[in-house]
C-alpha cells in the first residue's frame, strides 16, 4: 500500500525523481466529461520552477502524454491515465551527497524502511518532483468541480513574518496576482515577501511560510461521517505534499481562544436559502458541508535543501559530519506549493463529491 | 462509505446516540494477542462525562460487550467486535429542539445529506457519543502498541487564553494529572484551567482549547508515501473527533516562521543510533517515522452546545429565530477529547505498524 | 483484512460459532429505504436447521437485534448493525474432537494460519453459523433490489446423481416449493431428492449438490470492468459460502464444448428494445449486464461432518488417528445453503448497483 | 471503481485497444526483490498471437517500458508501472462495424453502461488487449512467488469435445510442450486439438475450452475468511481474464456427485508433515490453504468474433440486421488465455501470501 487514495475516484501515483518517467492512474471518472488538456498545461505551468530568484532552475519537460481515459478530449469511463517523462535519469547524482543524510529530508527515514533499497537518486519516490503528476490530476479536478459550479480560490497568507490579508471567510474575493504567478491578495505585501525570499536566498537559507486556499459553491451535505469526513480527506492528501506540517479549517487554532457563542455560526435565511452570518466553521459542521466556503490554511516548513553547513551523519560511514548540499533549492517552496494545495485538495473534494 | 478506516486493521463503527446500542468491529489483530479488558474499561472512563463542574451530567452504561474476536483475554484471528447499549433510547427528545437547527452542529448538514432521514435524536450518527467505540478501538490499540514498546502521552496545552507548558519534543516528559484525570504539565495552570471552565459554564458559555499528543517508540521507517504517510492517517482520524478543526506535527504552524537552517533537524550518532538533535519535524521526515517522538497538536473549538440564546433558523417553518439548548452541556470539551485525540491516533499508528 | 466486503456498500461480518454474538455491519445503505425485518426474518428462517430429516437438529435463537441505523423501519443513513446472539457458547464442546483434525474442515488450515490461537469450539469463524448475519445481509439486499426491480429466483439443480430441469436461461419461471422450503422446478425429482438425503443421512454420510441462481429485472450497464465485473464480484462473495467449490455463469462449463455460432447471443428488438434471443452468456458480457436475466449455477460439495468413521491425525499427539465426528449434521447442506447462495449475490449485486 | 485489485499489493491496470498506450502499477511490491524483465518477456510472449494458424496475425509491440519502481533489476519499494504503445491507434477502424452490436461482445452494454461516450475502437477497454498489462503484473509475481517456493503449472484440459488428461490433484507432474507453447499432459491429444481448431478456423467459426492451473509449494494459513478466501481471490480475478464463465476448485463440480465419505480428504503424516492422501479440496480447506498443490479449471466460452454472419442490432439505426465481423480472430483464444489464467491467479495469490 502507499501510493493510492480515493473511494470512488481511485488515484494512483507512481514514480520517482530520476526514474524513466513518473504519472498518475484516475480511475472512477464518469464517462462523457470534458477535459481541456491546454488549461491542465496552465495549470502545471504554475508548479514549475526556475521563473524567477526565489525558486530552482531545474528545467523539466512537464507536458504530460494521456496514454488512456481520454477519447479526443472526452472521459471514455476507462482509467485516465497521465505520464512525464524525467529528463535526468542519470542516477549518478546522488553520489554527491556521498552517504551523507539531508536533514528533515526522507533519506534516513526512507532509507531504514526499504533497508537501504529505495531509489536515493534526488530523493527517488520521495522528490517533490511526484507533486507532478499530483497536480495533474488536481488540474483534472478543478475542471471537473468547475463543471459542478465549484470554484477554488488560494492566496499566500504568509511568508515568514510577512503576513497578507486573510480571507472573508463569507465572502472569498479573486486574489491579486503579481508577475510569476504570486497570488496574494494585497500586492504591496506580495512585493515584500518576494524581496524577503530573494534576500533569503542570497544567503542560503530557507524560509516557510501559509497558504490560504477555499472551496466555493460545494453543495450542502458532501462528506461522510467520522473517517470519510471532508475535513479528514482534505487533511489526507494535504500531508501528502512535501513540506505540510499543518493544517486548520475555518477559525482553526485561532477558534479555541473564542467562546461558542463567538464562535457558533448562527443560521439564517436568504430567501429560501439557509446560511450561516459567520463561517467559523469553514463550511464543514459535523465533518459535512453546509453549503458555505470551505477555507482552510497549510503550514509549509522552510524547505529543508538549503547551501549552509549542516550537521549530519554520514550513513556510509557511520560517522558525524559536516557538509552542505549543491545545486539550486527554492528559498522558499510557498509559491509552488500552492496549486499543489489546490490540486490536492480538489482530488479530495471532487471524490467525495461522486461519493455523494 | 464513511465510518470505516483502515488498511491491515479495519475499523467500523457503527451507531447512532439514541440507537438500542453502537459499537466498532477491528478486522485485522493478528491472533495471539493478549487484551486486558479492566485496562480497556479504566480508558473508557477517562472519557466519560459527570464526573465535576466542567463536564456534563449524563451518566452512561459504557461498559463494552465484546461478541467476538477474543478467546479468554487472547485474539484468535477473527474480528473482534465490542458494543455498548444505549440506556436512554427514547427518540423523542429532539422534539425539545422544535426544529431548530443547532448552530456549528451537524443538523442543516446531515438533514440535507439525507433529505431529512437522518436520526435526529441527540445527534444520531454525529453524536459525541460515537467517540465511545472509536475509545475502544484505541484503548486497544494503545496495549497492542505498548507491546511493541511505544508508549502514549498527552496533556492540555491550552484552554482558551491559558497556555501549559509545551512537551519538549526529543524529551517526552511523563505528565502530571490533577483529580478527575486533568493532565497538564504544570498542575497550577491546570487549576488556572480548571477555574475558568467552571467560570464558563456558570456564564452557560463554552470555551475550547488545544491537546498535545506524543508517541514515543515507534520504529524508524513506520508510514507509507503520499497518502498513508504517517501524518496523513493520523490527520484523518484526528478531523473523526469532533470538534476538531486543526492539527500540526512538530514545529507546525510555528515552525513557518523558521528559517531552514533553525528548523531542519540536525542528525548526530547515539552509539550506533541515528538521532536528531532537535525534532522540529515532530518524529515525521517525508511522511515516515524517524524514531524521534511523533509530536502532534490538535485545536477543539468551544462546545456548540451552549446555553446562552442563539439565532438560527427554525427547519420546520423555515423562520428565523432564537432558542436556547436545554439539557446539560460541557462548557469545554477539551478534557474528554483527549483521550478521543490518543485513540484516534493510536488505531492509526497501530495499523500502519502492521502495514510496514 | 478478511470479513470485509465491497465499495459502495460495506459489509463486515463478526462473530464465531460460540462467542457470544455474531452479526454484520451494513454501511453504506442510502437513507429513506424501507426494510421489512419481518421479511428478513422469514428469509432468516430458510436457512435455519432441524426442520425435517436431512438437517441438523441445533435449534438456534436466530433473531436478529438491530442496534443501529434504522429509525423505524427507514434507514437513517447510518451503518446498520445487526446482531445474533450464541445460544450455546460453552466453548469446552471442541474437545470431543480430542485434538482430531477433521477432514476438509478448516481445522488444520485455520490452526496453522493462526499459530494456535484460532477459536476451535464448533468451527469458530470458519463456523456455517457465520452465514446468519450473511444472510441478514442478503436480506436486506433482496429488498433493496427489489424496489429497484430486481427479484431473485433459485433452485435446486441436483442433489447427488439426481437432476432438476434445469431454469430457461431466457425466461425464468417461478420456482415449485415442496413442503420445508425445498425448492425445485420438478416436485417429482424434489421428492426423490428428499428421500435420497434421508437415505443418506441413515447411512451417516453426506451428498452435495448444485444451485441455480437467476437475478431477473437488473438493468443494463451493472459492474465494473476487469475486476470488478459481475461475475467477479458474485464469485467472489459466493466461495464465501461454506462448501461452495465451483461456480458458471450462462452455459458455463457446458459452453466449451459448442461452437461460437451456437453460443453467441444473437442481439434483435423487442420493440424499441434490445435483447438477445438466446441467453448463453448468462446476463453478462464483457463482465457487465446486457439486461437479459443473471443466472448462475453453484457446486457445493458434499457436507465434510460425517458419522462415519474417518482417518486422521491428531495434532495434540501428531499421531494419525481414526475417529468419528459426534452431533448430528445435515447429510446435505445444499437446501440450507441455497438461500446462503441468494444472500451473497444479491449484497454483491446492490453493491454494483449503487456503484452504477 | 473498476480496473483496480488487491490489499497488500495493489494492482491499477489503465488503457484500451487504440489508446495511445495502456500497462499497469503495481504498488506494494516489497524493496529489494529481483525481477528478471528477459523473462517477464518470454511469459508475455506466450500470449502473443499470429504464430499459427489457430490465432490472429495481429503483430503486436508488446515490449514493456518500466517508467518506475526498480532501480536496475530490483525492486526499490516505490510503485511499479509499467507501460505497452499501441502501434495500431487509429480509432477509425471501429467505423468497420458501422453499428453492429457485436453478439456477445461488450458493445452494447458498455455503450449503455457510458451512454455512448465508451472507447469503441478495437474494444477499447474491453479489449483481449488489457490482459497484456494484466500478464506483466503476473510475470513478476510469478517470479516473485517462485523466489518463496511457489511454482505454477497448467495445460489445456479440453478444447471442444477433446479432452486432456487431468492432473494428479496430489502429485502436479511438469506439463508437455508442442511446437508454439502448446501446453498438454499428453502430446497426442494436443496434436488433435490442434488440427481440430484449425479446421474450426477454415469453417470461420471458433471454440472454447477448459484450462487446468495449479500452484505447489504454497504454505500453510495463505487465505482470510468470508471474502478474502483464496478461492474468493481467485476466482474474482479469473473472471476478469475475457472468455472465462467458469471456475471449479479441486474436485469441483464433479464433486457434487461424491459423498462425503469420498470426497472427504483423509489426513495422514509424512515425517512430521501433516497432508492429505486425496486432494478433492483442491489444497484449500476453509478458503484457506492447507500446504497441498492449489487447484483449479477455468472455462473459456468460444471467441464471440467469428467470420460467420451473424444476426444482431444496428444501434445507430436501432435495426435488426446481418453482418459478419472482418478482420482475423482466434478461432480459440484458450491457448492464448492459458497464460492469463496464471497471471490473473499468480497476482491474487501474492497479494494474499502477502497479507499472510
Amino acid at each position: 500500500m502507499s501510493s493510492a487514495f480515493g473511494n470512488k475516484l481511485k488515484i494512483q501515483i507512481f514514480g520517482q525523481s530520476h526514474s524513466k518517467g513518473l504519472g498518475v492512474v484516475m480511475d472512477g471518472i464518469p464517462a462523457g466529461m470534458k477535459i481541456d488538456l491546454e488549461e491542465v498545461q496552465r495549470f502545471l505551468d504554475r508548479r514549475a520552477g526556475g521563473k524567477n530568484a526565489y525558486s530552482t532552475a531545474r528545467k523539466e519537460a512537464d507536458t504530460p502524454t494521456v496514454l488512456s481515459g481520454l477519447v479526443g478530449d472526452t472521459t471514455c469511463g476507462a482509467p485516465l491515465c497521465a505520464i512525464f517523462e524525467n529528463a535526468n535519469t542519470k542516477s549518478g547524482d546522488y553520489d554527491k551527497l556521498k552517504g551523507n543524510l539531508r536533514p528533515s529530508h526522507a533519506d534516513y527515514a526512507a532509507w531504514m524502511k526499504y533497508n537501504g533499497y529505495q531509489d536515493r537518486s534526488g530523493g527517488g519516490q520521495f522528490s517533490g518532483r511526484l507533486t507532478l503528476p499530483l497536480c495533474f490530476s488536481g488540474a483534472v479536478c478543478i475542471q471537473l468541480l468547475r463543471q459542478q459550479g465549484v470554484e477554488v480560490s488560494s492566496h499566500i497568507l504568509s511568508i515568514g513574518e510577512i503576513q497578507d490579508e486573510a480571507f472573508d471567510l463569507v465572502d472569498i474575493k479573486q486574489k491579486t496576482y503579481l508577475p510569476d504567478e504570486f497570488p496574494v491578495l494585497n500586492a504591496a505585501v506580495g512585493e515584500e515577501m518576494v524581496a524577503y525570499m530573494t534576500e533569503i536566498a542570497k544567503e542560503g537559507d530557507s524560509v516557510g511560510g501559509i497558504v490560504e486556499c477555499a472551496f466555493t459553491g460545494i453543495p450542502v451535505g458532501v462528506g461522510e461521517p467520522i473517517y470519510d469526513n471532508v475535513e479528514s480527506c482534505i487533511a489526507r492528501v494535504m500531508f501528502g505534499v512535501p513540506a505540510v506540517k499543518g493544517i486548520e479549517f475555518g477559525m482553526g487554532f485561532a477558534g479555541v481562544k473564542q467562546r461558542g457563542s463567538e464562535c457558533n455560526d448562527a443560521f439564517y435565511l436568504e430567501g429560501d436559502q439557509i446560511k450561516t452570518k459567520t463561517n467559523n466553521s469553514g463550511g464543514i459542521q459535523g465533518g459535512i458541508t453546509n453549503g458555505m466556503p470551505v477555507v482552510f490554511r497549510v503550514a509549509l516548513k522552510p524547505t529543508p535543501s538549503i547551501y549552509k553547513e549542516q550537521e549530519t551523519v554520514n550513513f556510509k560511514e557511520m560517522t558525524e559530519n559536516k557538509f552542505h548540499i549543491e545545486g539550486r533549492h527554492d528559498p522558499c517552496i510557498v509559491p509552488r506549493a500552492l496549486p499543489c494545495v489546490e490540486a490536492a485538495a480538489a482530488v479530495a473534494l471532487y471524490d467525495l463529491l461522486l461519493e455523494k
